[in-house]
Protein backbone atom coordinates (compact mmCIF):
# COMPACT_ATOMS: atom_id res chain seq x y z
CA UNK A 1 0.00 0.00 0.00
CA UNK A 2 1.57 3.59 -0.96
CA UNK A 3 1.92 5.79 2.27
CA UNK A 4 -0.68 8.37 1.32
CA UNK A 5 -3.07 9.87 3.53
CA UNK A 6 -6.09 8.08 4.06
CA UNK A 7 -8.48 11.24 2.25
CA UNK A 8 -6.11 11.57 -0.66
CA UNK A 9 -6.64 7.71 -1.28
CA UNK A 10 -10.33 8.08 -1.06
CA UNK A 11 -10.32 11.67 -3.11
CA UNK A 12 -8.58 9.63 -5.52
CA UNK A 13 -11.25 6.43 -5.40
CA UNK A 14 -13.94 8.84 -5.94
CA UNK A 15 -12.34 10.64 -8.81
CA UNK A 16 -11.87 7.33 -10.50
CA UNK A 17 -15.21 6.33 -9.97
CA UNK A 18 -16.45 9.65 -11.44
CA UNK A 19 -13.99 9.46 -14.40
CA UNK A 20 -15.53 6.12 -15.49
CA UNK A 21 -18.68 7.82 -14.81
CA UNK A 22 -19.52 5.07 -11.94
CA UNK A 23 -20.95 8.01 -11.09
CA UNK A 24 -22.06 9.57 -13.73
CA UNK A 25 -22.98 13.68 -14.34
CA UNK A 26 -26.16 14.69 -11.59
CA UNK A 27 -25.68 11.68 -9.65
CA UNK A 28 -25.83 11.77 -5.95
CA UNK A 29 -22.95 10.11 -4.32
CA UNK A 30 -23.73 7.32 -1.49
CA UNK A 31 -23.92 9.76 1.91
CA UNK A 32 -21.09 10.20 4.40
CA UNK A 33 -22.07 7.63 7.19
CA UNK A 34 -22.32 4.80 4.04
CA UNK A 35 -19.02 6.12 2.46
CA UNK A 36 -17.36 6.10 5.88
CA UNK A 37 -18.79 2.30 6.47
CA UNK A 38 -17.56 1.24 2.68
CA UNK A 39 -14.05 2.83 3.14
CA UNK A 40 -13.42 1.62 7.01
CA UNK A 41 -12.51 4.91 7.77
CA UNK A 42 -13.83 7.95 10.27
CA UNK A 43 -16.75 10.69 8.63
CA UNK A 44 -14.08 13.82 9.01
CA UNK A 45 -11.48 11.71 6.77
CA UNK A 46 -14.54 10.89 4.13
CA UNK A 47 -15.62 14.72 4.63
CA UNK A 48 -12.13 15.97 4.20
CA UNK A 49 -11.67 14.04 0.73
CA UNK A 50 -15.53 15.21 -0.41
CA UNK A 51 -14.49 18.87 0.67
CA UNK A 52 -11.25 18.09 -1.77
CA UNK A 53 -13.36 17.11 -4.57
CA UNK A 54 -15.86 20.39 -3.98
CA UNK A 55 -13.31 22.30 -4.22
CA UNK A 56 -12.27 20.98 -7.39
CA UNK A 57 -15.26 20.94 -8.96
CA UNK A 58 -15.75 17.36 -9.57
CA UNK A 59 -18.73 17.50 -6.88
CA UNK A 60 -21.55 19.63 -5.44
CA UNK A 61 -23.54 19.96 -2.33
CA UNK A 62 -27.69 20.06 -3.01
CA UNK A 63 -29.30 21.55 0.07
CA UNK A 64 -31.72 18.80 -0.23
CA UNK A 65 -30.26 16.40 -2.63
CA UNK A 66 -27.12 15.56 -0.82
CA UNK A 67 -23.43 15.90 -2.63
CA UNK A 68 -23.93 15.06 -6.24
CA UNK A 69 -21.66 15.09 -9.92
CA UNK A 70 -21.24 18.03 -11.01
CA UNK A 71 -20.99 19.21 -14.93
CA UNK A 72 -17.50 20.02 -15.43
CA UNK A 73 -16.25 23.52 -16.74
CA UNK A 74 -14.02 23.93 -19.80
CA UNK A 75 -11.35 26.01 -19.25
CA UNK A 76 -11.67 28.10 -22.86
CA UNK A 77 -8.39 29.84 -23.63
CA UNK A 78 -10.52 32.03 -26.11
CA UNK A 79 -9.46 35.48 -24.42
CA UNK A 80 -5.76 34.96 -25.11
CA UNK A 81 -4.53 32.77 -27.81
CA UNK A 82 -5.37 32.69 -31.46
CA UNK A 83 -6.35 29.10 -31.79
CA UNK A 84 -9.67 27.13 -33.82
CA UNK A 85 -12.04 26.12 -31.66
CA UNK A 86 -11.63 22.68 -33.03
CA UNK A 87 -7.56 23.17 -32.11
CA UNK A 88 -8.28 23.97 -28.53
CA UNK A 89 -10.85 21.38 -27.71
CA UNK A 90 -8.68 18.57 -29.38
CA UNK A 91 -6.11 19.63 -27.16
CA UNK A 92 -8.34 19.27 -24.03
CA UNK A 93 -9.01 15.78 -25.09
CA UNK A 94 -12.85 16.72 -26.29
CA UNK A 95 -14.00 15.75 -29.38
CA UNK A 96 -15.28 18.68 -30.97
CA UNK A 97 -18.08 18.46 -33.75
CA UNK A 98 -19.49 21.26 -35.66
CA UNK A 99 -23.09 22.01 -37.18
CA UNK A 100 -23.36 24.50 -40.19
CA UNK A 101 -26.58 26.33 -39.64
CA UNK A 102 -26.65 28.97 -42.11
CA UNK A 103 -23.82 30.31 -44.82
CA UNK A 104 -24.98 32.63 -47.00
CA UNK A 105 -23.97 36.05 -48.76
CA UNK A 106 -25.26 39.40 -47.95
CA UNK A 107 -25.25 43.16 -48.28
CA UNK A 108 -23.17 44.03 -44.66
CA UNK A 109 -25.73 45.65 -42.32
CA UNK A 110 -24.36 48.76 -40.68
CA UNK A 111 -22.85 47.39 -38.09
CA UNK A 112 -20.82 44.71 -39.93
CA UNK A 113 -19.88 47.61 -42.35
CA UNK A 114 -18.28 48.94 -39.03
CA UNK A 115 -16.53 46.25 -37.80
CA UNK A 116 -15.24 45.50 -41.16
CA UNK A 117 -14.73 48.79 -42.76
CA UNK A 118 -16.54 48.12 -45.35
CA UNK A 119 -18.10 50.70 -48.28
CA UNK A 120 -22.06 51.16 -47.82
CA UNK A 121 -23.44 48.53 -50.33
CA UNK A 122 -20.45 46.19 -49.64
CA UNK A 123 -21.80 42.01 -49.54
CA UNK A 124 -20.37 39.58 -46.87
CA UNK A 125 -20.77 36.33 -45.93
CA UNK A 126 -22.88 35.04 -42.88
CA UNK A 127 -21.83 31.84 -41.44
CA UNK A 128 -23.70 30.55 -38.15
CA UNK A 129 -22.69 27.44 -36.56
CA UNK A 130 -23.28 25.90 -33.32
CA UNK A 131 -20.47 24.13 -31.68
CA UNK A 132 -19.70 21.16 -29.57
CA UNK A 133 -17.33 19.37 -27.02
CA UNK A 134 -18.59 15.95 -26.92
CA UNK A 135 -21.93 15.63 -26.91
CA UNK A 136 -23.15 19.32 -25.51
CA UNK A 137 -23.55 22.57 -27.12
CA UNK A 138 -20.83 25.06 -26.01
CA UNK A 139 -20.91 27.82 -28.32
CA UNK A 140 -23.38 30.05 -31.36
CA UNK A 141 -20.55 31.74 -33.74
CA UNK A 142 -22.19 33.77 -36.11
CA UNK A 143 -19.30 34.96 -38.78
CA UNK A 144 -19.02 38.14 -41.10
CA UNK A 145 -16.46 37.14 -43.48
CA UNK A 146 -15.88 40.24 -46.21
CA UNK A 147 -16.68 38.62 -49.90
CA UNK A 148 -13.59 40.73 -51.52
CA UNK A 149 -11.51 38.80 -49.23
CA UNK A 150 -12.26 35.10 -49.10
CA UNK A 151 -13.15 34.14 -52.59
CA UNK A 152 -15.26 30.58 -52.56
CA UNK A 153 -16.31 30.41 -49.32
CA UNK A 154 -19.26 29.13 -50.14
CA UNK A 155 -18.28 26.01 -51.73
CA UNK A 156 -16.08 24.85 -48.29
CA UNK A 157 -18.03 22.26 -45.97
CA UNK A 158 -17.10 23.89 -42.06
CA UNK A 159 -18.36 21.20 -40.69
CA UNK A 160 -15.09 19.52 -41.47
CA UNK A 161 -12.85 22.39 -42.13
CA UNK A 162 -12.29 24.98 -39.99
CA UNK A 163 -12.44 28.95 -40.95
CA UNK A 164 -8.57 29.64 -39.96
CA UNK A 165 -7.41 26.97 -41.93
CA UNK A 166 -9.36 28.49 -45.27
CA UNK A 167 -7.46 32.07 -44.40
CA UNK A 168 -4.20 30.16 -44.24
CA UNK A 169 -4.40 28.32 -47.05
CA UNK A 170 -5.89 31.73 -48.70
CA UNK A 171 -2.23 33.39 -47.69
CA UNK A 172 -4.04 35.86 -45.57
CA UNK A 173 -3.56 33.97 -41.54
CA UNK A 174 -4.80 35.81 -38.46
CA UNK A 175 -2.36 38.16 -36.97
CA UNK A 176 -4.68 39.71 -34.67
CA UNK A 177 -7.90 39.98 -32.63
CA UNK A 178 -9.87 42.04 -30.32
CA UNK A 179 -13.03 40.71 -28.59
CA UNK A 180 -15.04 42.44 -26.17
CA UNK A 181 -17.02 40.24 -23.32
CA UNK A 182 -20.14 41.31 -22.00
CA UNK A 183 -23.28 39.37 -20.87
CA UNK A 184 -26.62 38.36 -21.93
CA UNK A 185 -29.32 35.74 -21.68
CA UNK A 186 -30.43 32.96 -23.94
CA UNK A 187 -33.73 34.05 -25.98
CA UNK A 188 -36.14 31.70 -27.08
CA UNK A 189 -33.99 30.50 -30.23
CA UNK A 190 -30.99 30.37 -28.92
CA UNK A 191 -32.28 28.80 -25.61
CA UNK A 192 -33.23 25.87 -28.21
CA UNK A 193 -29.73 26.04 -29.73
CA UNK A 194 -27.34 25.68 -26.94
CA UNK A 195 -29.88 23.54 -24.88
CA UNK A 196 -30.16 26.20 -21.57
CA UNK A 197 -33.09 27.45 -20.14
CA UNK A 198 -35.06 30.74 -21.14
CA UNK A 199 -32.99 33.38 -19.52
CA UNK A 200 -29.60 31.31 -18.89
CA UNK A 201 -26.39 33.95 -18.99
CA UNK A 202 -24.63 33.32 -21.53
CA UNK A 203 -20.82 34.55 -22.66
CA UNK A 204 -21.28 36.98 -24.81
CA UNK A 205 -18.34 38.40 -27.29
CA UNK A 206 -17.82 40.36 -30.42
CA UNK A 207 -14.28 39.66 -31.77
CA UNK A 208 -12.88 41.01 -34.92
CA UNK A 209 -9.46 39.47 -36.40
CA UNK A 210 -6.90 40.99 -38.58
CA UNK A 211 -4.60 40.06 -41.14
CA UNK A 212 -1.63 42.04 -41.94
CA UNK A 213 -1.91 45.42 -42.06
CA UNK A 214 -4.93 45.62 -39.72
CA UNK A 215 -6.99 44.88 -42.41
CA UNK A 216 -10.33 43.09 -40.84
CA UNK A 217 -11.25 40.10 -42.36
CA UNK A 218 -13.87 38.67 -40.02
CA UNK A 219 -16.80 39.89 -37.91
CA UNK A 220 -18.14 37.13 -35.17
CA UNK A 221 -20.46 37.45 -32.47
CA UNK A 222 -20.37 34.32 -30.15
CA UNK A 223 -22.80 33.25 -27.32
CA UNK A 224 -21.07 30.52 -24.71
CA UNK A 225 -23.18 28.52 -22.26
CA UNK A 226 -22.38 30.06 -18.49
CA UNK A 227 -22.70 26.87 -17.62
CA UNK A 228 -20.43 24.72 -19.20
CA UNK A 229 -17.28 27.21 -20.14
CA UNK A 230 -14.78 29.59 -17.73
CA UNK A 231 -12.40 31.73 -19.06
CA UNK A 232 -9.09 31.69 -17.12
CA UNK A 233 -6.34 34.81 -16.82
CA UNK A 234 -2.93 34.79 -16.15
CA UNK A 235 -1.79 38.06 -14.96
CA UNK A 236 1.81 39.39 -14.21
CA UNK A 237 3.61 42.60 -13.70
CA UNK B 1 -18.78 75.25 -41.64
CA UNK B 2 -16.65 72.29 -41.10
CA UNK B 3 -16.55 70.32 -44.16
CA UNK B 4 -18.33 67.09 -42.63
CA UNK B 5 -20.88 64.46 -43.83
CA UNK B 6 -24.35 66.10 -42.47
CA UNK B 7 -24.95 62.57 -40.43
CA UNK B 8 -21.67 62.82 -38.77
CA UNK B 9 -22.39 66.51 -38.04
CA UNK B 10 -25.68 65.28 -36.24
CA UNK B 11 -23.72 62.32 -34.77
CA UNK B 12 -21.52 64.79 -32.92
CA UNK B 13 -24.40 67.39 -32.08
CA UNK B 14 -26.40 64.10 -30.76
CA UNK B 15 -23.34 62.96 -28.87
CA UNK B 16 -22.76 66.43 -27.09
CA UNK B 17 -26.74 66.20 -26.05
CA UNK B 18 -25.89 62.51 -24.22
CA UNK B 19 -22.52 63.71 -22.80
CA UNK B 20 -24.23 66.95 -21.37
CA UNK B 21 -27.33 65.03 -19.80
CA UNK B 22 -29.90 67.18 -22.56
CA UNK B 23 -30.73 63.46 -22.95
CA UNK B 24 -30.18 61.48 -20.07
CA UNK B 25 -30.12 57.34 -19.59
CA UNK B 26 -32.89 56.52 -20.15
CA UNK B 27 -34.29 59.47 -21.72
CA UNK B 28 -36.03 58.79 -25.28
CA UNK B 29 -34.91 61.24 -27.98
CA UNK B 30 -37.02 62.81 -30.60
CA UNK B 31 -37.93 60.79 -33.28
CA UNK B 32 -36.81 60.52 -36.98
CA UNK B 33 -39.39 62.81 -38.59
CA UNK B 34 -38.79 65.65 -35.57
CA UNK B 35 -35.13 65.39 -35.70
CA UNK B 36 -35.16 65.32 -39.97
CA UNK B 37 -36.78 68.60 -39.22
CA UNK B 38 -34.91 70.16 -36.51
CA UNK B 39 -31.53 69.68 -38.41
CA UNK B 40 -33.52 70.58 -41.65
CA UNK B 41 -31.94 67.48 -43.04
CA UNK B 42 -33.39 63.75 -44.75
CA UNK B 43 -34.65 61.40 -42.43
CA UNK B 44 -32.16 58.68 -44.15
CA UNK B 45 -29.34 61.19 -42.92
CA UNK B 46 -30.90 61.39 -39.42
CA UNK B 47 -30.86 57.60 -39.49
CA UNK B 48 -27.64 57.43 -40.55
CA UNK B 49 -26.41 59.18 -37.31
CA UNK B 50 -28.89 57.24 -34.61
CA UNK B 51 -27.13 53.80 -36.54
CA UNK B 52 -24.12 55.37 -35.34
CA UNK B 53 -24.83 56.23 -32.48
CA UNK B 54 -26.55 52.68 -31.77
CA UNK B 55 -23.71 50.93 -32.77
CA UNK B 56 -20.88 52.90 -30.59
CA UNK B 57 -23.38 51.81 -27.85
CA UNK B 58 -25.42 55.49 -26.85
CA UNK B 59 -28.53 54.55 -28.01
CA UNK B 60 -30.20 52.09 -28.44
CA UNK B 61 -33.53 51.46 -30.07
CA UNK B 62 -36.19 49.72 -28.13
CA UNK B 63 -39.18 47.87 -30.07
CA UNK B 64 -42.51 49.87 -28.43
CA UNK B 65 -40.42 52.98 -27.11
CA UNK B 66 -38.26 54.09 -29.67
CA UNK B 67 -34.81 55.54 -29.02
CA UNK B 68 -32.84 55.89 -25.95
CA UNK B 69 -29.78 56.85 -24.39
CA UNK B 70 -28.56 54.17 -23.04
CA UNK B 71 -26.37 53.45 -19.77
CA UNK B 72 -23.01 53.01 -20.63
CA UNK B 73 -20.96 49.87 -19.67
CA UNK B 74 -17.55 50.15 -18.41
CA UNK B 75 -14.25 48.45 -19.98
CA UNK B 76 -12.57 46.61 -17.24
CA UNK B 77 -9.24 45.74 -17.43
CA UNK B 78 -9.22 43.56 -14.89
CA UNK B 79 -8.28 40.38 -16.85
CA UNK B 80 -5.41 41.76 -18.24
CA UNK B 81 -3.75 44.34 -15.70
CA UNK B 82 -2.68 44.84 -12.40
CA UNK B 83 -4.32 47.50 -10.92
CA UNK B 84 -6.40 48.47 -8.04
CA UNK B 85 -9.93 49.53 -8.80
CA UNK B 86 -9.51 53.18 -7.95
CA UNK B 87 -6.58 53.46 -10.12
CA UNK B 88 -8.42 52.11 -12.78
CA UNK B 89 -11.91 54.29 -12.75
CA UNK B 90 -9.68 57.13 -11.96
CA UNK B 91 -8.07 56.53 -14.97
CA UNK B 92 -10.96 56.40 -16.76
CA UNK B 93 -12.62 59.36 -15.78
CA UNK B 94 -15.23 57.95 -13.10
CA UNK B 95 -15.54 58.73 -9.38
CA UNK B 96 -14.73 55.64 -7.61
CA UNK B 97 -16.15 54.92 -4.16
CA UNK B 98 -15.53 51.65 -1.78
CA UNK B 99 -18.61 50.71 0.91
CA UNK B 100 -16.88 47.97 3.53
CA UNK B 101 -19.63 46.46 4.43
CA UNK B 102 -17.71 43.81 6.70
CA UNK B 103 -13.97 42.88 7.78
CA UNK B 104 -13.43 40.11 10.66
CA UNK B 105 -10.73 37.42 11.21
CA UNK B 106 -11.70 34.04 11.18
CA UNK B 107 -10.60 30.43 10.50
CA UNK B 108 -10.00 29.91 7.15
CA UNK B 109 -12.31 27.14 5.39
CA UNK B 110 -11.18 24.45 3.22
CA UNK B 111 -11.68 26.52 0.40
CA UNK B 112 -9.50 29.51 1.25
CA UNK B 113 -6.92 26.87 3.24
CA UNK B 114 -6.51 25.79 -0.16
CA UNK B 115 -6.41 28.73 -2.61
CA UNK B 116 -3.81 30.44 0.08
CA UNK B 117 -2.15 27.41 0.63
CA UNK B 118 -2.37 27.60 4.48
CA UNK B 119 -2.18 24.87 7.48
CA UNK B 120 -5.86 24.02 9.03
CA UNK B 121 -6.60 26.41 11.61
CA UNK B 122 -4.73 29.27 9.90
CA UNK B 123 -6.83 32.65 10.29
CA UNK B 124 -7.49 34.87 7.33
CA UNK B 125 -8.65 38.55 7.05
CA UNK B 126 -12.04 37.99 5.41
CA UNK B 127 -12.87 41.96 3.80
CA UNK B 128 -16.52 42.36 1.91
CA UNK B 129 -16.63 45.55 -0.34
CA UNK B 130 -19.22 47.01 -2.28
CA UNK B 131 -17.38 48.94 -5.17
CA UNK B 132 -19.03 52.10 -7.36
CA UNK B 133 -17.89 53.92 -10.42
CA UNK B 134 -20.10 57.62 -9.96
CA UNK B 135 -23.55 56.42 -8.17
CA UNK B 136 -23.92 52.79 -9.56
CA UNK B 137 -22.66 49.83 -7.43
CA UNK B 138 -20.43 48.02 -9.79
CA UNK B 139 -18.73 44.99 -8.36
CA UNK B 140 -19.21 43.08 -4.48
CA UNK B 141 -15.94 41.81 -3.55
CA UNK B 142 -14.89 39.82 -1.00
CA UNK B 143 -11.26 39.23 0.22
CA UNK B 144 -9.41 36.59 2.19
CA UNK B 145 -5.56 37.63 3.35
CA UNK B 146 -3.94 35.21 5.71
CA UNK B 147 -3.60 36.95 8.70
CA UNK B 148 0.34 36.09 9.26
CA UNK B 149 1.30 37.59 5.97
CA UNK B 150 -0.11 41.30 6.59
CA UNK B 151 -0.20 42.50 10.40
CA UNK B 152 -2.77 44.69 11.61
CA UNK B 153 -5.07 45.07 8.90
CA UNK B 154 -8.36 45.49 11.04
CA UNK B 155 -7.25 48.89 11.68
CA UNK B 156 -7.08 50.02 8.09
CA UNK B 157 -10.07 52.16 6.60
CA UNK B 158 -10.69 50.34 3.29
CA UNK B 159 -13.18 53.40 2.82
CA UNK B 160 -10.56 55.54 1.82
CA UNK B 161 -7.00 52.77 1.50
CA UNK B 162 -6.72 50.55 -1.29
CA UNK B 163 -5.69 46.75 -0.92
CA UNK B 164 -3.16 46.97 -2.73
CA UNK B 165 -1.51 50.55 -1.31
CA UNK B 166 -1.48 48.16 1.89
CA UNK B 167 0.24 45.69 0.57
CA UNK B 168 3.14 48.08 -1.22
CA UNK B 169 3.65 49.59 2.13
CA UNK B 170 4.25 46.07 3.87
CA UNK B 171 7.12 45.40 1.04
CA UNK B 172 4.52 42.85 -0.54
CA UNK B 173 3.25 43.67 -3.48
CA UNK B 174 1.55 41.53 -6.31
CA UNK B 175 3.69 40.17 -8.21
CA UNK B 176 1.07 37.71 -10.40
CA UNK B 177 -2.62 36.98 -10.28
CA UNK B 178 -4.52 34.41 -11.92
CA UNK B 179 -8.45 34.56 -12.17
CA UNK B 180 -10.95 31.93 -13.33
CA UNK B 181 -14.14 34.19 -14.82
CA UNK B 182 -17.77 31.98 -14.75
CA UNK B 183 -21.76 33.25 -14.58
CA UNK B 184 -23.86 32.94 -12.22
CA UNK B 185 -26.67 35.01 -11.26
CA UNK B 186 -27.97 37.03 -8.47
CA UNK B 187 -29.56 35.59 -5.47
CA UNK B 188 -31.59 38.07 -3.01
CA UNK B 189 -28.50 39.66 -1.25
CA UNK B 190 -26.60 40.55 -4.32
CA UNK B 191 -29.60 41.93 -6.03
CA UNK B 192 -30.20 43.90 -3.20
CA UNK B 193 -26.59 44.87 -2.80
CA UNK B 194 -25.62 45.28 -6.89
CA UNK B 195 -29.43 47.46 -7.15
CA UNK B 196 -30.33 44.27 -10.13
CA UNK B 197 -32.92 41.53 -10.13
CA UNK B 198 -33.33 38.67 -8.77
CA UNK B 199 -31.18 36.26 -11.38
CA UNK B 200 -29.73 38.95 -13.10
CA UNK B 201 -26.40 37.66 -14.90
CA UNK B 202 -23.50 38.47 -13.46
CA UNK B 203 -19.89 38.23 -14.24
CA UNK B 204 -18.19 35.77 -11.51
CA UNK B 205 -14.35 36.31 -10.62
CA UNK B 206 -12.42 33.77 -8.34
CA UNK B 207 -8.09 35.24 -8.37
CA UNK B 208 -5.53 34.61 -6.60
CA UNK B 209 -2.88 37.15 -6.24
CA UNK B 210 0.82 35.87 -5.68
CA UNK B 211 3.78 38.01 -3.93
CA UNK B 212 7.20 37.22 -4.59
CA UNK B 213 8.51 33.44 -5.12
CA UNK B 214 4.56 32.49 -5.42
CA UNK B 215 3.30 32.91 -2.29
CA UNK B 216 -0.45 33.97 -2.20
CA UNK B 217 -1.83 36.77 -0.05
CA UNK B 218 -5.07 37.40 -1.80
CA UNK B 219 -7.56 35.19 -2.36
CA UNK B 220 -10.76 37.02 -3.95
CA UNK B 221 -14.48 36.35 -5.10
CA UNK B 222 -16.04 39.36 -7.03
CA UNK B 223 -19.27 39.60 -8.69
CA UNK B 224 -19.58 42.11 -11.08
CA UNK B 225 -22.95 43.48 -13.27
CA UNK B 226 -23.73 41.93 -16.01
CA UNK B 227 -25.29 45.42 -17.69
CA UNK B 228 -22.44 47.80 -16.50
CA UNK B 229 -19.46 45.47 -17.14
CA UNK B 230 -17.69 44.77 -20.13
CA UNK B 231 -14.08 43.11 -20.79
CA UNK B 232 -11.78 43.67 -23.63
CA UNK B 233 -8.85 41.42 -25.09
CA UNK B 234 -6.32 42.06 -27.38
CA UNK B 235 -4.45 39.38 -28.72
CA UNK B 236 -1.39 39.19 -31.20
CA UNK B 237 -0.55 36.42 -32.69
Amino acid sequence: MINKPLHQQIKEDLLNKIEYEDYKVGDKIPNEVDLATHYKVSRPTVRQAINALVIDGFLERRKKRGTIVRQRKINQEFTHVIESYNDEMTRKGLIPKTKVLSLKSEVANEEVMQQLELKPGESVYKLVRLRYAEEDPIVLVTTYIPLSLVPNLKEIDFTTTRFYEVLEKNQTPIKEITRKLELITADETVSDLLSVEIDAPLFYFHSVGYIENRVPIEYSVSKYRGDLNSFIFNISS
